[in-house]
């Protein structure tokens, strides 16, 4: 399913840059527990919280989706 | 705004298939009133309409974020 895929996707990315998801969350102004629950893949998200997640995890929409 | 490069993307990549706008909504069961306000920029979408749109489109949602 796409949210599980793009939960996963995200979680790397921010791995990668070496943030809690606490962190990540506060420097995309998005609710904790909310950013929590898409990086499970519990949430239909919008496209503009994707903007913004891609915004703070400093990649293109287009890399975001590589893969999924 | 994404909703609005979002919008026209779709737009363009439906028009290269020689589809309308009711064709192309019909062929992904979705609401024609519903695709044209997404094609016109008007709807925060989510990822699972996304999804089915690029489903419907032939392209992955890689290809369908391209230089957006």
């Amino acid at each position: 399913m796409i949210e599980s895929l793009f939960g996963t996707r995200i979680k790397e990315l921010r791995n990668a840059k070496g943030l809690s998801q606490e962190k990540f969350a506060l420097s995309i102004d998005m609710d904790r527990t909310y950013y929590a629950s898409v990086e499970s893949g519990k949430r239909n998200i919008s496209i503009n919280n994707i903007s913004k997640i891609a915004k703070g995890l400093g990649v293109s929409l287009e890399e975001l989706f590589k893969g999924l």
